[in-house]
């Protein structure tokens, strides 16, 4: 998500209703949220705090900042609110951590969040355990009316996990030893199979998250409202592009010929001297890919990965196929293949749902404020924490970006 | 249209399709032509060869260079292609003259275009008759397969038409004596008619130019094909937001209120200091506006015009409302009053509809390749020439742009 | 001299001091400021208004802006102030016409002059005319205390008179169709003579101008006071450095050796891709050279001309030698041939002479603000009034700019 | 120095020659290595990895390059030169921490300094112990013609212990926290004495370092040759200005009034909003000054610091009086009061001396490549080490730079 932060979403209000239950509720409730939490730590450990320190663009983050934004929120949603007798665990975090809420207040300008020194890595963690221990007896106390922005909370911080992996994985890149982030990387799984595709007749469907669904579950507030649409028929691959079918592009001259390409797309190329996807070098004649675990060759089976927007719609056109629209995959999500992979672009703009309004107060900002110039792309990817990835999510980015783990996956009208 | 050009069309087959009428048919093409071209020379006439020399900012123009622009689209793809033994008038404007057909090859940068004072606009007048001239013989000649491409230049000149107005508007604001264009500029017509609503059912509909339409017209490329949509109910007002409700915007603090605004139009507003619509400046504690008539004072019964996206989306927040989606405004677009007075920002990012394919060769560069980062106008203005207002017209530019006729109709929910 | 505007001198008190001869000294006035007029405007006559209204950059200025600009100094600086009874031809023209006189007032942004095409050419030698005719009666009012204003008015023309050339020339150059300014274009002589060498023994020399100098004649402020230096032995070298030359440092690597050049310089050959001085194109493997009177193959024996001075300073680097500081030039000024060809990049940094205090009032802001970042020039050029090529004449600009008509003298230290 | 790097120097030819004395003098060359490289180090231990670790501005570099920077010039110039088997701590370090010397090969781009992350500080002291281990080896091994390039790289070293303290203080002032370097940092001697001046007679003096000289003494290149100008009869301050004094010409509207600044300096006033010194800021009415130890009052007795050269020409105009030319500072400089306290802006811009050659080879990079668009600072400040304020010291940064300890000493012409 391009905005670098949380969303707004709805919890399933049957969640914890029942008196009865509340006490081992509450206590599943903290068991997930301290896992939560170490998890967000685990993925920092291998990193020094110099590591954690640097930003290397101005999309990007420090890890240390992403340590103390997630801190921050529950402190400034939860705790400041609800709360009895919190005291902060510095003022000051409160103008340096916030990522974007025009409502909350002033805060450190986000190309700027790699001068930030101090606090340090240690203040940092102290931090996390004052605003985790005061979390843990919120929690524990039963407090009444939390349970929506605790989930939200939950689940803002498993966005951040996602950034830490992507920032830290374009930091590392710009160091001319290409340092591995550490060995247990994640990587996408191959994929030697050849593209089969799958038809749907289409007509009028229902796509969204239904805050009152019958299934329960988290949602941000960007997918829903459920709601209609009409579909013409179409057909869906069933496996992510991969990167021997993408070299095929490469080889056929994909970057040098405009008439694949957007127009905004075409300048891209031009101006950034786009010749591949980001992070691929070509070493001795032969494609290298910089990973969370090294440089290491390209290997054909793989699915092809951070393309951006444009990238994708010009392998679609030079296949001579297109991109999926948003209402498409999700109509067809249950039966794709590969998906959690890598990121899937779509041809949807991202715009509010029909009916959708933006929740009142700082929340409200999450999501909404953001519905303009960006792309949808859905599915999940390897560093995306499992509940993250469900049929209604959605993801969001310009497209002219590519340092998430974005790839592709073709459609094609079937009239 | 943002790509500042023309735009790909299919015009309806059954025209002058039969013989018995074709010469009469023939004379009445070749006065449209004529009197088309005339008017474009008309709408120059008022400025001098300086006037017509200047590009004020890359997006925009000279007027000299649209005067060449649209005769070189006859010359390129009727007259080089269709009229035996024509001599082009000058083989150098095949690069000076393209604007953006990658497959017609390189061309002089856009940013410019400007800088170019030879030939200057004696020289580009004696082209203009020397193209229109070779365009009649070929019109009289009965030519066949030259119909579709005819009427293409012909809405491609028009589009110009209304390009010469916005961009010498734009040059005669830089300079601090704010000349006027001429004393008959086009103004909007007021409205002083409270602000009324009609509500629609939704449900199924059909949007978009058929083409093989029982009526027949034509229509860019990217109007079609006519295709189905769903639609929740909704309600669109029946005129545009005039200045006095802008104006109460602006007081309430519209411009200094990041809650109205999509996080990049809060981005403009700062690092642009947008305080008012483009071409409205304060003098002695009066909001006055630039005119092609000159300066003259804002008028509150009057369409607001030259707002961005952003300041449209902003307004409507404001209001309690929302922009209406494109297939919502061609919904109910006979109903609808004003329409025709200023373009109508829509809700809608401009994407390809279902079913959507670029023609082949250089003509499919029209308008496909600048699906990305722009959003619908809908409408037309007072500088826009009657043919193009029609309910499917899609008029397209980046959502931070100001410079086009543009304002606001609002929509709401029904549920 | 990348101030772009005049600049403050002084004039030889006993110029006009007789009473018995200023009826014949008024007469003699008009004459030269009636040709210098005239001379300006035959300057601009072979362009058209749309070649007279582009600014091509921001250093640069149209050539309608140096035909009122010239104006305005005399209407500013004499009329307003002598000339009893005056009327403005337009109050606006203050504003629009001032280059940087901070004291006189606020002005129109340098970098837009090219965007006000009203007034237009004809409206502008009406404005000629006016101020003309009453500078004309003026001065044969014999009115008291303006001859040195009018001096430095006249010199000041001159001044422009050049960069009108300078101007132009960059103008046309970026038309891909490379016009002419026309046919009788000055062009430096050539030189075939081997390269010699005048050596001097230095020692404490006076240089600059002496106000009250027996020999009376009109200097620049910036020109004086004059004053005592020393200088050790040195060489300098009897003509400038020739195309050919520069061709062998060219083919020698010069702009791809990073140890001829300062860093400053290098920075500029690598961000600007320079590969030759400015104007020098390649075609079909050989030199070419664009000229005011169009494009001509590079002439071996012609001096280098349009190279900066990191280019100059790389040049002489690499032949062994250095350039000359202004000092040294000023001393063996007498002696140097190909003088008045090519300005010659000095060593010297444009600073103020020891002594040098600013006029008061605003023609203080001739010279001496620009004293930052500029080094000094010597000589003049082809296109530079044979009036303003005298041995104390201090000519400067940035060392990246390339623009005017500037070349290399090489000189050596002999100890 | 505003390379940010190192200087070519010249030592006395007479020391250590006779090898009677060699042993004792090994013995103390080695003392004072390892004095120096320890400094270095204490420089650092306030700061932790993550502020060691961050660039704030192109023109800065992080703390832990600096630390590896130093080291790789021993490594470079005397180690692998010199040093029989000496194995390179790592090969990529040749690449990473070469500064600017384009002879020894390509380099990290300097802006990006701050993105390296690895190696981190506890590598970079471990590549420290290294090379300070084979320097020792290496100076008592007696190893002949090392003398020079040992006193290079120790006064090198120097250099950048001064370029820490500029450029921590710089990060740290990019951090709203506004944290201290620690309560010991340097602080300029507040001076309460009334403004006294001296005068001198001027005429032919000798400035500049005699490679030859009776005096032993380290110089670098550019200090030389010793050599004779002319100085007219001049006055020169006792004491540079104070923050009193600077304070008053605020007052007066000094960064309001174009007549007292250069044109560039002007510019600059505007474009980035100068209206103090660097690192001043106005808490409740009243000016604070952020300095090593953190936010303090500004005290009226105390030198003005962190001026840039425009600033300091704009006060001396203001004054009615003009800073010194860097020859009468020298000539002067056994008189001069403060000396030492803040670096003064001279009105000299940086220039090769008469006679001046660069040494050959990748060390003739140090200074001289530099001489464009740079001005001469003279004297030294507080974080300046003892060994470098001397009075032919030529310390250089670009008139528009603030983050060196710079202040301002007044001069005048006594004719």
């Amino acid at each position: 998500m391009s905005n670098q932060g949380a969303r707004s979403g709805s919890v399933d209000a049957s969640a914890a209703s029942s008196s009865a239950n509340s006490l081992r509720a509450d206590s599943s409730r903290l068991d997930r949220f301290r896992t939560l939490r170490r998890h967000t730590e685990d993925l920092a450990a291998p990193l020094s705090p110099e590591d954690q320190t640097v930003q290397s663009m101005p999309d990007a983050s420090p890890t240390k900042w992403h340590l103390a934004h997630t801190t921050w929120f529950f402190e400034t949603f939860l705790l400041r609110e609800h709360a009895r007798g919190y005291r902060a665990f510095d003022p000051a975090y409160e103008y340096l951590f916030n990522s974007y809420y025009e409502a909350v207040g002033p805060r450190h300008p986000r190309p700027q969040r790699g001068l930030i020194t101090r606090p340090g890595v240690d203040e940092i963690m102290a931090y996390r355990r004052h605003v985790s221990r005061a979390m843990a007896e919120l929690i524990e106390s039963g407090a009444n009316g939390i349970d929506a922005l605790l989930e939200l909370g939950m689940h803002h911080e498993q966005q951040h996990q996602e950034l830490i992996l992507m920032d830290i994985k374009h930091v590392l890149s710009c160091n001319p030893l290409r340092p591995a982030y550490g060995s247990g990387g994640p990587h996408p799984i191959k994929h030697d199979a050849p593209l089969s595709w799958r038809e749907f007749e289409g007509g009028l469907v229902e796509i969204g998250h239904a805050a009152s669904d019958a299934s329960p579950g988290f949602a941000f507030d960007n997918e829903g409202p459920r709601h209609r649409v009409w579909l013409d028929p179409f057909a869906i691959a069933l496996r992510p592009v991969n990167c021997g079918e993408y070299l095929a592009f490469m080889e056929d001259g994909g970057y040098r010929r405009p008439e694949f390409w957007l127009s905004a797309g075409w300048d891209c190329v031009n101006q950034r001297d786009w010749q591949a996807p980001l992070y691929w070098e070509k070493r001795d004649g032969a494609w290298q890919v910089f990973t969370l675990s090294g440089l290491r060759p390209v290997q054909a089976e793989e699915p092809v990965c951070h393309v951006s927007h444009f990238e994708a719609a010009a392998y679609a056109k030079w296949a001579g196929k297109r991109l999926p629209r948003e209402q498409e995959w999700e109509a067809s999500a249950d039966l794709l293949d590969g998906r959690g992979q890598v990121w899937e672009w779509t041809a949807s703009p991202y715009v509010a749902y029909p009916g959708f309004r933006e929740p009142a107060g700082a929340i409200g900002e999450y999501n909404g404020k953001f519905m303009a110039n960006q792309m949808v792309l859905r599915g999940g990817c390897v560093a995306t924490p499992p509940h993250h990835i469900r049929p209604t999510y959605r993801n969001f980015f310009p497209p002219d970006t590519r340092w998430m783990f974005a790839g592709i996956r073709l459609a094609e009208d079937l009239r």
